[in-house]
């Protein structure tokens, strides 16, 4: 008979994954767009505090997690590891399809599992205040959950487009106790250049990115926080696979292949990367990070040296990338709109540890609704490309059920209006044409 | 350190705890208002199928639940019981705080406690079709999900305030394959005579239950469904206390008082009810319900004999009441705006086994920010009421410090617009003066 897979207490995962020491030929180091040398650790230390700047480049495999933090963590994790019965039966399938639940956190997704410890070591480093984009707002709510936990204040831009078009996203915000203000905004220089060109622009992720870190620079104890892309962020979300780990072995199974949705990373990472050394030392696991078919960072994008953000304010990084003045077209998945891919992804698929896949949103929205129908969990749009690959796992071929895990990164209650507009048929599918990636990718420097 | 209470799925809760035969006096049996003599079973059962209806006027204590209903249970059941550790930091008491957590259920709330068994008795009667009017849309999210799981369809009757207001809520019921119309709507001859006379008309919940009965009698195969105040109601919610019952004790405690909101009344009496007879066996217990000063059902109206609905087509129930015409002011805990109490609830009034407090909104969505901060969760509007009353439990003597357990009756995800009013200011307290009261109850039959 069904039933959710409980992590007890006693078992909690009490120390971070971190896979650096095990990525075949390393990392790259990041790079001072000012001299295209390896960037200085002061600079960063300018808007982020040591103890996240020693995670960035730790050598170490394992990383405690502070008492305070696993303290918070305990309102939601360990998080349910939950096989999907009731989609196994709607599919016919022999496959088992379990998946971690991710949506429980306090702002309804992974993102929560690294701002908590973002929040609690600018605490230790004496920081006041943290600043911060948000695109779709799961960041935003997480980061604005964790900093007035720790008596931080937090100030979130919000790119515009999404700050009109998702209000209950800024409303979780304001009941956390975070500002929120419509970027560009008039607070920051490049807000107001911007606004001055075009006082109705609807604004961008990279925007946005621009205001939060040129507000942190020009605040007193005031730093930066990202919720995606960066080696501390993907160390974080590793207790997301480790719990599932732990969890798989209490339902005496393993997987054959480990699913999560890539946007900027994180969440697969999270998911994926607690396997890797079983993976390396020759057992046969499949790690499958997806994407949508109009941002294909890994799948159509190019390895190269690129800036994280439109305005080439951040180091240059290795990562597969579309360009980093590529503009997404705006699906419903705002999660995964993002140029590149966080270093630490882009390392294993180059190393061909991992596969991609890209796929379109109308099928992802599809599996969402037969997931929500038989699984009772209305999943995020990022989510829903998760759960149409573990649907094409699941039935590619019935004579031989495999053993399958998701990662549940979000709920979508706050994205219901993009599941009324796919019932009322509004949305459509888009391919980036390769023509266009070519062109945003051309003058990036191959690695 | 701070942890869930997690009851094991073997502990699981397999049978309902009917109050019934343990109230003192016992009910008083409903009437039919064509003769004024207790309703023949019959007239019930052209909207309510024989498993229901055997349930509604049980003489046994303790009821079975379905295996099929208990495998859908097991996508979110047990929930969670929680010591609101941080809430109790917050307010400097030593006070124990606990809540059991129902907004983890599909649809965000108690109600698919209900909605369930309720399509299950539904589907073993051959029943293919259920009808029901949704206010907030709680209860109207809650069928949309159980009757696909059972494959009924289901028509929801929306009042068109919160069709218009609340699209998430609409979304979600699509989502579940449920079809949604505004209530008045030109599909009964209720909804078309209130259009003719006023096509802008917003609609009530006693005009979508009017709607949503015609609905059932004049469609083949298809019953109607009621998600709170009936008794059958009452005792599917029983699941919620009983399961804290077991996990309060596997945390070694006892409570000192029960809360809960009480609109309908199901949620409270879900809570409550299972601890009934300790208390009757002298154990030192209170058992709280919270209703909003704006509709204070049992604390402002009379104990009489009056109908479910506005426009008198139900039986006549014995039942706390403001009178049936009684229009509560628009506070934002919809759930709580009924003018009505549930006839057990009102009978353990009657018999003075339970108290009722009233409370303001305002100090209830203050109450509800406190908590969604410290606590991780962002609650129902409805809920609010109790976490107040808990608050006010918890900080009355700081010398006496209690042990408090109240339900998380649901989340307030859907309700966020709800506190952005709040945080603007928007919103106000609203008293119903006695005189309109007393007026709206003046030709009802004391009893």
């Amino acid at each position: 008979m069904r039933k959710q897979i409980i992590l007890p207490y006693e078992d909690r995962v009490t120390q971070w994954y971190n896979v650096l020491p095990d990525i075949p030929n390393g990392l790259l180091p990041p790079l001072d767009p000012e001299n295209n040398q390896p960037i200085a650790p002061e600079k960063l230390g300018a808007i982020f505090p040591p103890g996240l700047l020693e995670q960035e480049m730790s050598p170490e495999r394992w990383i405690d997690i502070p008492e305070e933090v696993q303290e918070i963590f305990a309102i939601w994790r360990p998080s349910p590891l939950v096989r999907a019965t009731f989609l196994e039966k709607a599919l016919g399938t022999k496959a088992k399809i379990y998946f971690k639940h991710e949506g429980v956190s306090p702002s309804g997704s992974h993102k929560t599992n690294s701002s908590v410890p973002q929040a609690y070591y600018n605490k230790q480093a004496g920081i006041k205040n943290l600043a911060t984009e948000t695109g779709a707002g799961q960041w935003g709510s997480a980061l604005s959950f964790a900093t007035q936990k720790f008596g931080l204040s937090c100030m979130v831009y919000m790119v515009k487009v999404s700050f009109d078009q998702k209000p209950y996203r800024k409303a979780m915000m304001h009941a956390f106790g975070a500002e929120v203000v419509a970027s560009p905004s008039n607070l920051t220089p490049t807000g107001q250049a911007i606004l001055a060109k075009d006082p109705e622009s609807p604004g961008s992720l990279g925007i946005a990115i621009s205001e939060a870190l040129e507000h942190a620079v020009s605040h007193d104890s005031t730093n930066y926080a990202l919720g995606s892309v960066l080696n501390h962020v993907c160390l974080h979300q590793t207790i997301i696979g480790l719990e599932a780990k732990k969890q798989m072995a209490m339902a005496g199974d393993y997987p054959d292949v480990v699913i999560g949705c890539c946007g900027g990373g994180s969440n697969f990472a999270g998911i994926a990367n607690p396997w890797l050394p079983d993976k390396l030392e020759g057992r046969n696991i499949r790690l499958l990070g997806v994407e949508p078919a109009s941002c294909p960072s890994m799948s159509k994008g190019v390895l190269a040296y690129d800036f994280g953000d439109l305005s080439k304010r951040t180091p240059m990084m290795q990562m597969y990338t579309l360009g980093h003045d590529f503009i997404p077209p705006g699906i419903h998945a705002g999660g995964l709109r993002y140029h590149g891919m966080s270093p630490i992804v882009s390392a294993l698929y180059r190393e061909k540890l991992i596969e991609v896949q890209a796929l379109h949103q109308l099928e992802c929205f599809e599996a969402g609704i037969l997931f929500a129908k038989t699984e009772g969990i209305i999943p995020a749009p990022e989510t829903c490309h998760a759960i149409r690959a573990a649907i094409i796992e699941a039935t590619r071929d019935l004579n031989d059920p495999k053993t399958i895990l998701f990662n549940l990164s979000g709920h979508g209650l706050l994205d219901l209006a993009s599941y009324e507009q796919y019932h009322a048929g509004e949305l459509s599918n888009y391919e980036y044409p390769a023509e266009a990636i070519a062109e945003a990718t051309r003058h990036l420097p191959k690695v």
